[in-house]
């Protein structure tokens, strides 16, 4: 009963986040790249496909700077001028990759730091669309997913991240930030369960 | 010698803000119009000229909706859907007037909501400019002026409210929001004042 609970709850108010699938963090040549992280492309895509196909809320985040670096994080703000930048607006390498490219009528989230909250409409639009329960993929894990899981029960979301469509730089690192965020109640799912509970 | 402190705090790590200076709310014949909002426009023309000229910082500030609706504040919700949408992006009733256009390395900020802080990555911008004292204009100042005033204050800056680059709905609103705000610790001053004040 529980369960069949979360479930229809799941159904009802359940919105998918892609995090910064972006060309800039994908292509071997690009200034940001993590190695393997296109590995997770086609387990997202299933996501989204599934998602689509019902009908449930998905929305897109994407990491996107100005060319003049004012809101690059300071952190990076070296990397930025050195490279000539990355995630530059109206540029190539700040799209989302083709394979899962937004629709027309689908939302693009445009982020400056980690988190997709962090100085971002988010958390509005999740609440005008009453969604309670998250499901987190993309990259990377230590960063922008963990940042924005944490976040996400802050703000009293469920949340669920999908193990095998996020990734870390390491599989060791992957592991560790799983089992951080389970600890403190971030639900752990992979794509085939989360498939599975939505039929 | 604090007043000489004031001018040189002043000059050095100041920011323009020129607030919601678009079409939809200029224009008679468009949903949001308020009367006489133009009158506005040669003040913060001159003000936005002295800033350029100064190579002060300057920021312009957008409200814009998504054509869904999915962003526009409950509130508006009703008007949103009964007028076709309004401050749409991409469409030209979002945009900022002609006579007050950024210019293309001028930063612009989209907000969802009254305040240009809420939700928006304004604040961080301004952290990293080192920004400490904020120049208000633009309308209306009930809404979008007091609520981002307010909230300027609350994240310690400086605020400076222009009472002639600045408009409400009626004399008696204006008059009374300027007080109010005064009252709390934001300055009110005149276009000329302040055009003085950066000579």
């Amino acid at each position: 009963m529980i369960y069949n609970n979360f479930m229809e709850n799941l159904r009802n108010k359940i919105c998918l986040l892609i995090i910064d699938m972006q060309y800039d963090f994908l292509e071997k040549n690009s200034p940001l790249f993590v190695d393997e992280c296109k590995d997770i492309i086609p387990n997202i895509k299933k996501i989204l496909n599934k998602f689509r196909e019902m009908g449930l809320q998905r929305i897109f985040v994407k990491r996107v700077h100005r060319k003049s670096g004012i809101d690059i994080d300071l952190t990076r703000k070296d990397l930025f001028i050195e490279k000539g930048g990355f995630l530059i607006e109206k540029k190539c390498g700040s799209e989302i990759v083709d394979e899962l490219k937004p629709l027309d009528n689908e939302i693009v989230i445009i982020k400056r730091r980690f988190s997709a909250f962090f100085g971002t409409e988010l958390d509005l639009i999740l609440r005008r669309m009453e969604i309670k329960t998250l499901i987190l993929t993309g990259i990377q894990t230590p960063n922008c997913i963990r940042t924005t899981a944490f976040d996400g029960i802050s703000l009293d979301y469920v949340v669920i991240v999908i193990s095998d469509a996020t990734k870390s730089k390491s599989e060791e690192i992957q592991k560790n930030n799983l089992k951080d965020m389970k600890d403190v109640g971030i639900k752990i799912l992979k794509t085939e369960e989360i498939l599975n509970m939505l039929k």
